[in-house]
């Protein structure tokens, strides 16, 4: 049998930003280096905490509104006039956007050709943004994973992805199942839905049918340097997990170009990957909720499970539940 | 169709005790409100925040050493220079709380003839203290709750208690299938093993076999009237939680007294049941957890999904960890 991976460890490379309260940090700590929250239009809660170097290199418009005397704010506001005020906050982004791309202030920022996300908790859930560019205003990125296992005589098996190796994030490491980021216009389950027929072949009506929403994960990151901007941007982060169960003629398959292939494995070849660091950082932290979920994590086995447990679902500092005026 | 419940509101019942960071409230609130940590010997973390009433209340030994100003503390001393660590420290707790029973300082304290609690996180887990005691100390206490269910041509159907009408707590309030606080000796697996047997005649080898292990919930108390102590006391509380699916030829019969009947109910007639606030409020909680890990309540379907999962996880303010030094 395998050692047991260190599942506090694998934990704290994904949930890397430090565990301060972001929001009071401008009153306590060096002001220099305090984030400005972002503010929606008539809404008084925090939807993003912009890193200063972000707020001296983007070409900020006039509907942003930047107070840099503590508590340090980016107020956005309502060019419309409370006419469409969701597409004025939308509009706004992509203008200021739309510079750092042609500028290549950001060298992830090659394209305002892409999936936009939407804002999580925000009272107009209509506010869309570049997914590329949402962390850096420090608002939450939103993803689904489906984690598909087959029951067998040899106990529980896992389908595990290997990323292929020409991908930008995490080249050749191994994957849960199904995962996407979760597109402004979709709901988590039709974003695994799709993902799932994408990524892995897996029917649509089977899914639609058999895929078990089972909670969802959070954390804040730090910036990893993947991404080349340097700075410890704060990334909040919602991962809605997916469980299925897959009869032994359901085999999931490469489809698109994102995954080199899939292995059927058992606990301990898992287990194994895991101390081997071979896993995504985010997949591992899924992975791990699943092992929670599924009893293979427990209290008598694994003497950090309570802080496994709370720190799987951090409190993020961004609002995230619906606007109550 | 029955209204959904409103699953947040339920939960703020039970996670009571403000969202607050206790370990700052001396420095930054009224001195004379804060409360005092509790330090176990050779280990700074806090182990637990005991209420200034207590404090006054209580006849302190001389194994405790209080100490008036901020940071406010209650430092326990090894009366064994460290021959027997957690035996010196269960002792100081036992002469402390025999004086309280003897002089009836508080009514829930009657005997100290019951059940033990061990300190989780303690660096000598061998610790014991007072069940009935513990939240006069602000220390976690710890349960285990068990969902059976059935899997019907109709649907899930979950089986439901009834408390009895005599009991001191939540009288004729409904219940998870199987609850019970862990005793200092035991796992919480062990619990649910012999609580199964115990209130609901459930066969010890069939739980042991099927009973799934699947997380934990933890939410910080604010001491109730329930209790009759008055004041405002803190208790974090952590909930593991199991899963069982019962074949329809296994059916939960009342073995002790603290348990009227059982119901075996579908997911409507719970519902309404959370609407009517029939469930004690903890019960509720781990009903919505269930709820949550079996893709009942949604991102889809519930506007405060995030808040609701993050809340049942929330960090208690105590260690929960292996101590590292």
């Amino acid at each position: 049998m395998a050692a047991e991976p260190p599942y506090l460890e694998l934990l704290k490379a994904v949930d890397s930003f430090p565990h301060i309260d972001i929001s009071k940090t401008p009153y306590n700590e060096d002001e220099r280096s305090s984030f400005y929250q972002l503010l929606l239009p008539n809404d008084p809660r925090s939807h993003g905490y912009i890193h200063p170097s972000v707020i001296q290199k983007l070409e900020w418009t006039a509907s942003f509104q930047v107070k840099h005397t503590v508590p340090r704010t980016v107020q956005l506001l309502d060019d419309s006039d409370g006419k469409d005020t969701a597409a004025a906050c939308s509009r706004a982004f992509y203008e200021v956007l739309e510079k750092a791309v042609n500028s290549k202030t950001y060298p992830f920022l090659k394209t305002m050709q892409w999936e936009n996300y939407r804002i999580v908790g925000a009272r107009y859930p209509k506010v869309q943004i570049l997914r590329s560019a949402a962390r850096l205003f420090g608002i939450c990125s939103r993803g689904a994973h489906m984690t598909a296992y087959v029951r067998t005589n040899d106990g529980m098996k896992i389908w595990v992805g290997r990323r292929a190796a020409h991908l930008f994030t995490f080249p050749g490491k191994l994957d849960t199942t199904v995962a996407g980021g979760v597109r402004a216009e979709e709901s988590p389950f039709e974003c695994i839905v799709h993902e799932a027929a994408e990524e892995a072949s897996i029917p649509v009506e089977f899914v639609r049918a058999n895929a078990k929403a089972c909670g969802a994960i959070t954390y804040v990151a730090k910036s990893s340097d993947a991404y080349g901007d340097g700075s410890n941007l704060m990334t909040p982060v919602i991962l809605y997990n997916y469980d299925i169960e897959l009869p032994e003629t359901i085999v999931p398959r490469p489809q698109d170009d994102e995954v080199e292939d899939f292995y059927l494995w058992d606990l301990e070849q898992i287990k194994k990957a895991m101390i081997n660091r071979e896993f995504k950082t985010n997949c591992a932290a899924v992975m791990i909720d699943f092992f929670v979920r599924h009893g293979i994590i427990t209290e008598e086995n694994e003497k950090d499970y309570l802080e496994i447990l709370t720190r799987l679902h951090r409190k993020l500092p961004v609002a995230t539940s619906a606007f109550e005026s």
